[in-house]
């Protein structure tokens, strides 16, 4: 069974949770085991959001994470960048990891989503999909979808 | 079976969706049955949220909901309101149900939290639970569960 580990940094976006949620259960059906590696704000509300545990199996606090990766130890990273913190945990990962790497960068301001962007474009060789979003999930979603149809 | 209404406006807080579907599950176990009426981004979010339909099995969008509301057509209100409009929404339709009514009110700045708090105060009789909380939905949670106690 292939690995995927996600990222989660601090969640001030209200779609990181749902889209964590739904990129574990889409991966899931593509055969992934998956491990979330978060900030503890963002572990919490993963907690809430599934209380029976359908979705989310396997969580670890993401600088426990850090601490013991190793090259190839995930088959897949894919990080949820919408804060420079999650941008520069991504690379880090990315870079420990050198496996195949998606990044989800989505803000609401244009310009921090710009730099984010940059940020990860400059420092990885990461798939990166790069969405103006907010409130609503549905253009991160869509995009999320078409990049895992190229995973395959 | 008892009915619950859950009323969720515009979803500006990350705990706002997390909270919603926890607050499903948990009326769930107390043998409610479950329709959550919800702007449209909110719906879209709790649809990532849930993808495969665990927790949330009834929605309905909030406009259509007040449009053919009766008086004691649920057994229990539930509001999550961090805005304005979310306060309204709730006044309303606690006004036409007359139906026990809690409002779950959440905000990050405290100035904002106390106008909330008033305006459903003032115009309502429904039990009130007002927190300051943004990323972690836990202070929310406890005091959500704490009430819950209370309806039994």
């Amino acid at each position: 069974m292939k690995k995927a580990l996600l990222l989660l940094g601090c969640p001030e976006s209200p779609s990181q949770t749902p889209m964590a949620i739904y990129a574990s259960s889409k991966l899931s059906q593509l055969d992934y085991e998956i491990t979330i590696a978060s900030t503890p704000a963002a572990s919490k509300l993963l907690e809430v959001s599934d209380p029976n545990g359908y979705y989310v199996k396997d969580k670890i606090d993401i600088d426990s994470c850090l601490s013991t990766l190793e090259e190839k130890q995930y088959d897949l990273l894919l990080g949820f960048v919408s804060k420079d913190a999650a941008a520069s945990y991504f690379v880090t990962f990315y870079h420990i990891l050198q496996t195949e790497s998606i990044a989800l960068i989505f803000e609401k301001d244009p310009d921090v989503l710009e730099d984010l962007t940059k940020t990860v474009e400059e420092n990885t060789e990461g798939k990166i999909v790069s969405v103006k979003a907010f409130h609503n999930p549905n253009p991160i979603k869509v995009r999320f979808d078409k990049i895992l149809a190229e995973l395959k």
